[in-house]
C-alpha cells in the first residue's frame, strides 16, 4: 500500500500569543518542537520509512519536518520546499491578535475572514513591509502570483499545482511520501482527497503535531485515510482549533 | 565576490567517545548542537545569505547544516543531500575506541590509518551488518561504488565529482555556497582548491563548528581564504583534532 502523510507544524509563537500568522516566518514554540518529535517518533514506532518529504518555505515547518524526521533517522532523505505549501496569506491582518481583531471587528466577521471560502482579508499594500515582494526567498515567484492577501479558496487554488504536478505523481515510483505544512494548505490536499464541498471544508480544523495517513492503492486511488494516534486526544486537538477566535 | 563556506559538522557522540565513525550514523551531542548553533549565528552576523546548501547522509552533517540555518532564518533555502560528501569509510575499525586501537595496534599505526593519504583499514566484509549495502539510504548508489574501506584517497576520488558537477558549477548562477560535511571529505574540497600536496594534506586539521570561507573572483577563481572567528581559537581547535588518537 502507498501511502502519503499529511502532518500539520506544531505550535508557533504566534499560535501562543493568538496572533494572525500567515506568511510571518515566526518560530516554533518548545511545545512546537516536543510536537514535532512526538510525531516523529509515532511514525516510526509505527513503522513509516519516507523515501522524500514536502514543506513549505516557513520556518515552523520545516523545524517540523527536521525534527520528525531526525526522530525516525531519515535525516538524509531528499527534501523540497516550496512557496505554494505556506500557509493562506492572511494580509493585512498578518501580526493582529485574533482576541483583538475579534473585538474589533466582531467575532462573526474574524470567523468570516478565518473560515470563510472565498472571503479574503484587506491586502497588504505594495509598499507595506510585510509584502512578500520584498522577501529575497520569494524572488524567483513572479509578481503576479505572489499574494497580499488570500482567501481559502486562493490558498487551495495556488497549492494544488503543486500537489498534482510535483507530490501526488511522485507516488508512481515511490511508496511512502510525507508532506509537513500549515493548516490550509493541508486544507487544499484533503479537500482534494476526499472530495470534501467548498461549504464543508471550512469546518475541517487538522490538528497540529498529528500524521494524517492516506492511503493508496496500485492505481494510486485512494482507499482510507486515519490519523495516527488516539482518536480521543484527535478530537479533542481539533475542537481546540476550532475554538481559537474565541479564546481572550 | 562570490563565496563558498564550507563547515565540519560539531561534536558527535562517537567523537566524544573517540571512536572510529566513519560511515556510522551517529547523533551530535549536546555541544556539537551548541557549536552548529554558534556557527549560524557566527555567519549571519558577518553577514552571509547563503543560496543552497549541501550536506552528506549523515545525522551529524544534516543536524548540524539545519541548526545553522535555522539560526541564519534561512531555513528555507534549498538543501541537496549526497553520500559523497560522507565522512571517510572507517572498514572494520568503525566503532572502536580510538585510544584503545592505539594501543593494541600502537599509535604509529593507528596515525597511519588516521592519517596516511592511500592507505585503507581492513574492510569490512560483505556480510557485516555495518556494510553499506543493507543500508537503504545508498539503495541508488552502484555496489562497484559503495566502499567497504577507504583511504583519505578513496574518499577524495569520490568526493571530488560531486564538487567538480554540482557545487563548484553552481557559483555561476549564485553568489553564496554553504557546503556542511566532515573532516576528511571536506579534506579533499581543500585540497583541491589550495593544491596541497598529497603529503601535506594528511596534516590540515580542519577544527569543528568553524566556518572556513572561500572567497572567489567573476571567473571563478579563488582569491582568499580565511576562517571566520578568533585565530587563537580556531589554532587551538585544529591542535584537539591532531592529538585526538593519543587520547585515553
Amino acid at each position: 500500500m502507498k501511502k502519503i502523510v499529511l502532518l500539520r507544524h506544531g505550535e508557533s509563537e504566534w499560535n501562543l500569543e493568538n496572533r494572525f500568522t500567515g506568511w510571518t516566518d515566526v518560530d516554533l514554540t518548545p511545545k512546537g518542537i516536543d510536537e514535532a518529535h512526538k510525531a516523529g517518533e509515532l511514525m516510526k514506532e509505527k513503522g513509516f520509512s519516507f523515501e522524500i518529504a514536502y514543506t513549505s518555505f516557513l520556518k515552523r515547518a520545516v523545524k517540523t519536518l527536521n525534527c520528525a524526521l531526525d526522530k525516525m533517522n531519515l535525516d538524509w532523505i531528499p527534501v523540497e520546499k516550496s512557496w505554494r505549501l505556506n500557509e493562506k496569506h492572511y494580509g493585512a491582518l498578518q501580526g493582529l491578535n485574533k482576541a483583538e481583531t475579534a473585538k474589533e471587528y466582531g467575532e462573526e466577521q474574524v470567523m468570516i475572514w478565518r473560515r470563510s471560502f472565498d472571503v479574503e482579508p484587506a491586502p497588504l499594500s505594495s509598499g507595506d513591509p510585510r509584502n512578500p515582494r520584498f522577501d529575497i526567498r520569494y524572488k524567483e515567484v513572479p509578481d503576479t502570483e505572489l499574494p497580499t492577501t488570500e482567501s481559502l479558496k486562493d490558498a487551495i487554488n495556488r497549492t494544488m499545482p503543486y500537489w498534482e504536478c510535483m507530490i501526488y505523481p511522485n507516488l508512481k515510483t515511490v511508496d511512502e511520501i510525507l508532506v509537513v505544512a500549515h493548516g490550509n494548505s493541508l486544507r487544499g490536499i484533503v479537500k482534494h482527497l476526499k472530495e470534501i464541498s467548498d461549504e464543508d471544508i471550512v469546518n475541517l480544523n487538522l490538528p497540529t503535531g498529528i500524521p494524517y495517513v492516506f492511503e493508496f492503492d496500485d492505481t494510486l486511488q485512494l482507499v482510507k485515510d486515519y490519523f495516527l494516534g488516539d482518536p480521543e486526544e484527535v478530537k479533542k486537538l481539533m475542537d481546540a482549533v476550532a475554538n481559537q477566535a474565541k479564546k481572550k
